[in-house]
């Protein structure tokens, strides 16, 4: 297919969060408790709460950008594209990048909201959690419903919470949640124990994807103090593999038959060998170590509820099959650096060489919108204004670069270590 | 290819150390405190040396016990089979399981021999390394040295006596010696540093290959500690990237560029998703991060220094040319609970159908015998009468059954858990 003709709707790309964004959503009783925006002495905007401090990571917000000024030092709103933080600027450049739609997912919260999470005042954070979902979709996605697949923050700290948050968002129409790859990590009971059944339920009565982005477990995969970030750029995918296996072994999709995860930027090249190896594991130990899945194999109930996510991954699109044409998912993961935005379509094709339109369409964007349950042409937006060529044709002349750092302000961070910076993931 | 007409050699098995092993080789002055074995109350024998008591897990010894019986329990020497410890029979059961060659990984002292190098006194620990190489090589493998593919253990508290040690053995004809994962979390400087090039020097000068088996790192792939175990077996294999990643990115194949390394046990199906993924990196970002490979990529800096290896993977095998048909060996992991012992040419033969005879060759025996500079054939053995079939026919009434275990004294280690056992990697 060409580049031009493709529908993309993208399951994992990012937003920075623009400073004001809690002005219409701050109780009066926490005016000056609130997460707020304060520009430190380096020249860096962080986001500042309740004693903790984190800055916008160059990295997580590259779109438009030389790589040879790729770096994880901290940034200023007006250094990055403003594509980043404004949701209107955004939707210009998904047009030119030729995507129709894109679900969000938090910068400075970290992926599965564990900053707000640790806050010690319990009410504080969770109306700090109400307010940022709030504003993500009334605002952010409620900008342009037919263009953003809505999803909400957990409140971490509380099952019955945060079952009591989910069927308030399905309300609105979120059928998405950002969860972590493991919380036994992030210091909760882990995914065997019944500690989370109230959630569980919660998004099984609602038709809620649980989205489990790569680097939420809050562990970086990280070999030695003194690798090279290489190392960890290489393995991060692969190794949601862990939340992959904990949950597929977990009671959790024995006693909730309903649950849907999403193993967000986790790559699908390695599935068909993950697979095979959950199967095997099946057959050679299930004996000796009791687990029993009826008639059905470990792969049966991983197609079952599992969707899985690339971005450019010509092993997975050609074992697609063995995948599960029905479990996967493409994404564009603006504006981070794996990102090939704007010309992540030409990608695309490439990488789908000779892949039928019918498959291509599914991973393109037919597989997100039945598993997000969210439809862009449900208000009479048509495929033939939704396709790559259509939509790049709307933003001729929109500037797709984005202007380079200052050089001496940029030098004021080299060196930088990643393992000292505050929570991204 | 039919499973009679295949010539295997496995370039991971694994030998449970007879406790007459040091018979011969222990110097007067240590006769007291060399490693012995002992058997304890529960009826267990046990490995001691030095205040640690290390028994030897049901797992690693389920060569021909049904299913059921597979556990994480200590075990007494007759309650394994012999041809775990006694290489007449293992001989034997290598006729009967078709197998021509085998290179057998050490089991109380750890993959990486890090039981020896945790001794305080380190020329009682450097005895104790050479008097294992020594009964290893002279002993084991000496008694059917076209059968064994010799291994050394390496000195892991000193590069420069593992360099000797290297070099030492290499005129013994070995060029295999069995590693860690990743030194740093066994306590040692990474990979990164420069601490270990003596050692590095000594295996390119001596065609070594270092043999990685999973599981050396000291740590196992555990998401919780209520994980079920199916979590860790399912996960364990590609858990090897990490070492795969560390090492490819490290100084080391820039530095040393005749290094080889084999990924013991680690599967192959997930190379070529591991391979696209690092070249990706290398694109995205090696203008910030630095790397340079020149007019390489990472996955040919792989492909020249690192050897995959497969029980029974039928994802790999069908990729075997986006891996390299140069760069994979077979396996069978006797007498561990992966390998399809006696069985294994029958799971060979069906993974493998359609695949033609001379790629079969290469992953079955002739890539082992290359990385290894063993060749069984060099003292008039023909290949003839080394196929499944003829090893087969030598073995005709030898029993591939194995007694089951007393069930009362298995009982009482009935809810042993994993975690508490003493080191077995």
């Amino acid at each position: 297919m060409h580049a031009d003709d493709l529908i993309l709707i993208s399951v994992d790309d990012h937003l920075v969060e623009p400073p004001d964004m809690f002005d219409d959503h701050t109780p009066a009783k926490w005016k000056d408790r609130f997460p707020r925006v304060e520009r430190n002495d380096a020249g860096d905007d962080v986001w500042v709460f309740e004693g903790a401090t984190i800055p916008n990571i160059g990295l997580n917000a590259v779109a438009g950008r030389p790589k040879e000024e790729y770096g994880i030092e901290p940034t200023a709103f007006d250094e990055i594209r403003e594509g980043c933080w404004n949701v209107h600027e955004r939707v210009k450049d998904m047009d030119a990048g030729g995507v129709l739609g894109s679900m969000n997912f938090p910068s400075f919260p970290a992926f599965s909201g564990r900053l707000f999470a640790a806050c010690d005042d319990k009410d504080l954070a969770l109306d700090v959690v109400r307010a940022y979902n709030d504003w993500h979709v009334d605002e952010w996605c409620g900008a342009y419903p037919d263009r953003f697949i809505p999803m909400g923050l957990p409140v971490l700290w509380d099952p019955e919470l945060a079952a009591e948050e989910v069927r308030r968002l399905a309300k609105k129409g979120v059928h998405s949640l950002t969860f972590t790859e493991n919380p036994y990590t992030l210091g909760y009971p882990s995914f065997h124990s019944d500690h989370w059944d109230p959630l569980w339920k919660a998004v099984c009565d609602t038709d809620t994807v649980l989205s489990i982005h790569l680097g939420s477990s809050g562990q970086l995969a990280i070999t030695a103090p003194d690798a090279p970030v290489d190392v960890m750029i290489t393995l991060q995918p692969m190794n949601i593999a862990y939340a992959a296996a904990d949950l597929l072994w977990s009671r959790i999709p024995k006693q909730f038959p309903d649950i849907r995860i999403a193993l967000s930027e986790g790559g699908t090249g390695w599935i068909p060998y993950f697979l095979d190896r959950a199967d095997r594991t099946y057959d050679m130990h299930h004996l000796w170590t009791g687990q029993d899945f009826g008639d059905q194999r470990p792969s049966d109930i991983f197609r079952k509820h599992f969707l899985t996510c690339f971005i450019a991954d010509p092993v997975g699109v050609g074992l697609r099959d063995e995948i599960g044409i029905d479990n996967i998912a493409w994404e564009l993961d603006y504006p981070h650096s794996d990102s090939s935005w704007p010309f992540a379509p030409e990608e695309l094709a490439e990488v789908a060489e000779g892949v039928p339109d019918a498959d291509l369409h599914k991973m393109g964007y037919e597989n997100a919108m039945r598993w997000y349950h969210w439809d862009p042409f449900a208000n009479g937006r048509t495929r033939e204004e939704s396709t790559v060529g259509a939509l790049r044709e709307k933003a001729r002349g929109h500037d797709v670069t984005t202007k380079s750092y200052d050089k001496g302000r940029r030098e004021k961070h080299v060196g930088i270590e990643i393992g000292k910076l505050a929570p991204t993931a």
